[in-house]
């Protein structure tokens, strides 16, 4: 196999990130490709949730993904090792989040011609990455168990800007106080809108209607 | 009880942070309190961990908290219910770390000539809050289980600028892909002088470990 390819991105020198992510919108939607930005806490499961999200979709439509980190390239191998499609990993240089600029530029080395949808898995945290729009169709994010139940209370913009919410790590539900129907409440005080996916990305439970959400998305970006 | 004061702080005016953190810590020193800047993912475990080391330390030493957070007052509320001690909830107006002036308008709010220890509950970040310097002593930042053994990989600044990195959650250890021993080689290739504290907040096992070293800690800042 090759070697994951890592692109070190630079930071972005564009003023108006609104303006620059709805140029990017605008470029894939001519391309017919469409962009998920997912978020997360470090170690909420993103890849593992990734590489069964792309084992029920990758023979329905062309998909690859950017794995966005500090450093290293676990992610991107990972991914590349467990599925086979287009994986290539973006290094920040330090920074905590990606734009639209950056993610245009980690854009510039897959082959979106080739592609329905592709996946950024933006740096863990589950603060600035909320702050920037990165120029993607829509934004998910993960919160596992053993996070707790709580995070829509204190990270209120991160839960305001994602359309779903996968809540990971199900099956250790027993070892934690986690409640899944405050969890529910709490994100909807933030986004009353927000659809809320239980799943476990280990066993691969309830990750087809995440699949499902995305297939469907994927196919009405195309055809509207 | 009376209820929890919160503290909106301001974003810093202060063009060099290594200055003012400097200036703060020497203050601190004539005072002889000490303070300590504990960081995490959000959901490691970093509140629980605090009950727990106040518990074993308030009876030998005079400790107040600062609970930084984007929103909400859930963690000061939690402290002070728990332990008694002064408490405070710093929210930082969708900033996503403390610098060390933000940490000085904490400061301001608490009897520092009471006080022997102050511990600054960082916001749930394992990317921007270590780049800035608080004005703290030490540093020391929670992993917990769940979110596997490679973070030193993924965030090496974090793990670099920190003295002790407690491994919280042990005793879900059977339930995740975690390995300790790795992990302890990942910190140290980060920064070979960490000392790594595996504990469990939920049982209080191996937090006296960590109380022990702050004690020490303590003891020695006041006596220098």
């Amino acid at each position: 196999m090759d070697p994951v390819r890592v692109i070190e991105i630079k930071k972005s020198v564009f003023a108006d990130n609104e303006l620059d992510a709805n140029n990017l919108r605008n470029e894939l939607k001519t391309k017919g490709v469409y962009l998920l930005n997912l978020m997360s806490s470090p170690g909420s499961g993103k890849t593992t949730t990734l590489i069964r999200t792309i084992g029920l979709l990758k023979d329905k439509i062309r998909m690859a993904v950017m794995e966005a980190d500090i450093d290293s390239d676990v992610d991107a191998v990972k991914i590349k090792e467990a599925t086979g499609i287009q994986s290539i990993q973006l290094h920040t240089g330090g920074m905590c989040h990606l734009d639209a600029e950056m993610t245009r530029q980690g854009l510039d080395n897959v082959s979106l011609d080739q592609l329905d949808l592709v996946i950024l898995e933006n740096v863990g945290n589950l603060v600035c990455p909320a702050e920037f729009d990165t120029g993607a169709v829509s934004s998910a994010m993960i919160l596992s168990v053993p996070e707790g139940h709580d995070k829509p209370l204190k990270y209120p913009l991160m839960f305001s800007v994602c359309d779903v919410v996968v809540v990971n790590k199900m099956d250790v539900l027993p070892y934690f106080d986690f409640d899944l129907e405050k969890c529910k409440a709490y994100v909807h005080m933030r986004n009353p809108k927000a659809t809320v996916i239980p799943i476990c990305a280990k066993t691969g439970e309830g990750v087809e209607v995440f699949a499902q959400w995305l297939l469907d998305e994927v196919t009405k970006w195309k055809q509207q």
